[in-house]
């Protein structure tokens, strides 16, 4: 019998908890620093939640299944679908703003590749309510700050961002036809995956028409705003995104924001700004993304409301944090080992017992072998302290305690054991 | 179409969250004062996993799919499995004790009930390699540290604990073959939901010998360890259960903890210890059991490792909870929120920035409407301080602020408005 992990996904043992704890622990201090609140939603959904939003064809990477009562559902593949089902639920009843976040394990049925996974973690940041452009800024700031946060500086990683009404705009705007704009929009979405020499063969095929054809070519080697604006200057999203990137001044955090015309994102349903991070190395896939999509709500029923929104997976950043050593190594199990010379372990048990009462984190051998391995097993917990019972100390009501980074042994009184040890602790 | 949640299954939204987060954070530190470490497994795991431990009869409460590869998985129904997979695998090389906890989310195509459903939490904690009854001392502490720390008392709840060696010593003793006691066993385990009549009619049946019948009676009317003296004093697991209620006492825990001779535990594995935790007025389902299980590591093809542990759902918890009134109300959202006299939102933003680089959370309208309206959101968002920028104060280089608890408004001072609000924050 083979009793491994199925495939595509991960055991954590506590050693890879260090990671995974710091990276969430970022993430929600990140999100807490905005005012976001977190939520959740069943690790399965009827299928149909994830058909409606991306069609049929999404079934196939989804991990189906049907209940006995023959309902079909599928583990999710990503959050926004439920948080639109649970906003759209509410009605018009929900209190906007609403900044909500959640750090859901969801389940992809995909070809294992380099920083992709069938179960992982993403973090899910979400503004709903507000239509005004300073939601995708106060946003995308988030989504920078859990970066910073994690020690990643603008030499690490950027923010690229567009938006699908600039392209539609622009694209409009050189008499090519609105039926055609989906078709450019998955195109672009491939350009950087294929040669360029391929991209502009389907380029030209897509439109059948050499002027578009060039014009369409002009406005991808823009570079900035102000090449955009040299293009047409009298573009309503032009003026938006100008004020977004003003936004992201006072935000000080210019560094890390860069427009970048490429990028369109995949799925249908982004209405406005749209973004992804990368490494600013570019050798490991997008490290977030994420864009406007103020239609989501009312397909499942609910009120129209504007929302933006993003997520960040696991893979990949804890990659990133690895290569770049902002990986936390040393973890303390408990703060405090007790060890004994005697071989009653109820002495031992009530000393313990007063120590986490106070909140002290500690540990004890479960049977006292001798003292020597009995260290090695506060050796083994990281402890920090190490407190020895059953000695002849006692008789003078003390304990002998030993500071492990240090080596330092001292004397404290037994009676007020529990301040002594909670002042070492503070100090060392 | 009928956009809710499967059958069984939660949203959380985030007043939801309040109790959640709370439980979900007392126990994590309930468990690092213990000095346990978290680890994590994958959501589904395949299907023989679970066959293995529990025999196909399992099959029918499970949520069970096939990937395309025609590999049958299912969604885990418990932890324990997943954790004696992970120990097995790593074999001898494993450092002992091993002492983790998880929290889990699980899943049980149960017909749903009070206290109930088909996803569900779980804390785990388990404690491997220690064959020693402190072991077994030290994770029921550990339980009922867990309720203590989220404000429950010997009041409230109490840990009701037996010994598998015990039943099988004092059946054994009495003339009964050893292949009637897993029926046995499993009668025990539902002595408590059938009529006292029938269960004697079932218990005459089983053992078909009416003086064994009597002695099994007599066994089960102890009430306690003298009782069971009474009967047999030469048994090595009443030692054992004296030692273990010994410990307690060490512990301080003894209000907690009761013998209770009808605890078995429907699950084949258990090997020795078994417990369960009730509400004292018995109105609800167990809130936690567990017990000694020396034998699965083993069964995945691992080492002899003896083992204890135990799971506490948080559907009957949370009842508990919220019963006693222990489940906290107010959410904070942000510490800070500011609001805005003019029309320009740059300021406001850099005045976010500086707040949150300093780690305060700290919000601020998206959309600068009326003044009155910002306040309302500030309320909305529980936050404690709020912060004037635009007003005419800034002409004297200072903010007005309020806090909201007192009503009190003051003016600090721009350049050390960071220091300012840090305070006030520590104050209020």
């Amino acid at each position: 019998m083979n009793w491994s992990v199925p495939k595509g996904t991960r055991d954590f043992y506590p050693e890879d908890m260090i990671l995974r704890e710091h990276v969430f622990a970022s993430w929600e201090k990140s999100c807490r620093k905005y005012g976001f609140e977190q939520y959740d939603a069943p690790v399965f959904e009827h299928l149909e939640l994830y058909t409606e939003k991306s069609g049929n064809e999404i079934e196939g990477q989804l991990y189906v299944f049907e209940d006995k009562a023959n309902r079909r559902l599928a583990l999710r593949p990503e959050m926004t679908p439920s948080l639109a089902r649970m906003v759209a639920a509410k009605g018009p009843a929900m209190k906007k703003p609403v900044k909500w976040f959640s750090i859901p394990k969801l389940f992809r049925y995909e070809k294992m590749q380099k920083g992709r996974l069938r179960e992982f973690f993403q973090l899910n940041m979400d503004i709903l309510g507000v239509e005004d452009i300073s939601a995708d800024a106060e946003l995308i700031a988030a989504a920078i700050d859990t970066m910073r946060d994690l020690g990643l500086t603008s030499s690490d990683v950027a923010v690229h961002i567009s938006s699908r009404n600039l392209l539609e705009e622009l694209f409009l705007s050189v008499g090519i036809s609105p039926e055609k704009l989906p078709l450019l929009y998955a195109l672009l979405d491939k350009m950087m995956k294929m040669e360029r020499s391929e991209f502009n063969r389907l380029i030209d095929e897509t439109l059948g028409d050499a002027e578009q054809a060039a014009m369409v070519q002009k406005i991808l080697a823009s570079k900035s705003l102000e090449d955009i604006e040299a293009i047409n200057a009298d573009l309503k999203s032009l003026e938006e995104l100008k004020t977004l990137f003003g936004y992201f001044e006072a935000f000080g955090l210019s560094d890390f924001a860069k427009f970048d015309i490429s990028i369109v994102r995949g799925l249908a349903y982004y209405t406005g700004t749209v973004f992804e991070v990368f490494d600013t190395a570019r050798t490991m896939r997008a490290i977030a993304g994420g864009g406007r999509y103020n239609k989501l709500v009312q397909l499942y029923g609910g009120p129209e409301t504007p929302a933006v929104g993003f997520a960040a997976g696991d893979v990949v950043l804890s990659d990133l944090l690895i290569e770049k050593g902002l990986v936390p190594t040393l973890k303390v199990r408990s703060d405090l080992f007790i060890v004994s010379f005697e071989k009653d372990l109820k002495p031992v048990i009530s000393c313990a017992a007063k120590m986490r009462n106070a909140g002290i984190s500690c540990e004890y051998p479960l049977k006292l072998i001798n003292v020597g391995k009995q260290l090695k097993q506060a050796s083994a917990a990281n402890s920090r302290v190490v407190l020895f019972t059953g000695g002849e100390e006692e008789q003078n009501g003390q304990y002998k305690v030993k500071i492990m980074a240090t080596g330092e042994e001292k004397l404290i009184s037994m009676d007020r054991a529990v301040e002594e040890i909670s002042l070492l602790l503070g100090q060392n």
